[in-house]
């Protein structure tokens, strides 16, 4: 499954392509879509949302991950920050994908084991996470890092779902040789 | 020219469409884009991007404005709600529109002469301003007034414009006698 995970912001928004296949990760692609300080809040809004279609578009993952925004204290920047929060999960719901919300602190504990981890430490989890990555800008490590939280999502829920199936068969066959003893 | 005004919201985000020929206002439709309540956040934002993509659609708006929201004292509404009003800003710029933005005190000042005016008197001079347009929800009457402040301020410009080509023009007729008077 090729997962997107995307860290917004107006002026920068981190990106990460990862896929995960039983299990094991793999970096795809990441980067950032930037938009232009002194332009319009539109047509920065505009620069964001056709970024990120290209990069959908090119990588095709099949669900996307946007970290929760950290809330800002000063009102107009949690605003402005919010507007491009959201371009960020519009972009991959029009395109069709599901997409999930993480904390950051739940982010950081999926990937470093410690929801209150610093920015150093997240980035280098990230790094040993995704072998053969290379450098890579800080935007778009915490957007791989939402990626491999959105991953270790997907396995538990898959293997919860697993489980459940596993528990069924097991349940049918005690009831078919119940039935079949009770003849 | 074609006026579209939005007043932004997660939940309702009031639309109006005018019409100004030469000074004269004119409405020509309103309503509200509202989008599912307990829904995930993805999916109320594409819910608002359709509604108002079709609203663009259907009336073929030259220009917008969008309301320059109140800034809530709870950050994570803040934030919520700047979400919805990215969506108002990029929908238009996707189709291609200018889009202005106002503050609420500008336009109640435009609308009803006073900055700090309350909702009711707003929506008085709406319909004041708007003859033959019924009865509308408030949030539609807050878009009908971004518009109408929308107008007045492409009035003045175009004014402004028109000022400076006649003084040019007087500039230009002027040193054209001098230069006649001067041979």
């Amino acid at each position: 499954m090729r997962i997107l995970g995307l860290d917004p912001g107006l002026r920068r928004t981190g990106w990460g392509v990862i896929e995960s296949v039983r299990g094991r990760l793999r970096p795809v692609a990441c980067g950032t879509v930037a938009s232009a300080d002194g332009a319009p809040l539109a047509e920065r809004l505009v620069a964001l949302h056709d970024g990120l279609s290209a990069v959908i578009a090119e990588y095709g993952p099949q669900t996307a991950a946007v970290e929760e925004t950290f809330v800002n204290r000063n009102p107009t920047s949690t605003l402005r920050l919010g507007t491009a929060r959201g371009v960020a999960l519009l972009v991959p719901a029009l395109a069709g994908l599901p997409v999930a919300e993480y904390g950051a602190n739940h982010i950081k504990k999926a990937v470093v084991g410690a929801g209150h981890a610093g920015k150093e430490q997240v980035q280098a989890m990230v790094l040993r996470l995704l072998p053969g990555l290379g450098a890579v800008g800080s935007d778009a490590a915490d957007a791989l890092a939402v990626a491999i939280c959105h991953a270790h999502h997907c396995e538990t829920q898959a293997a919860v779902a697993a489980g459940q199936r596993a528990d069924l068969s097991a349940m049918a066959a005690g009831m078919a040789v119940r039935r079949r003893s009770s003849r």
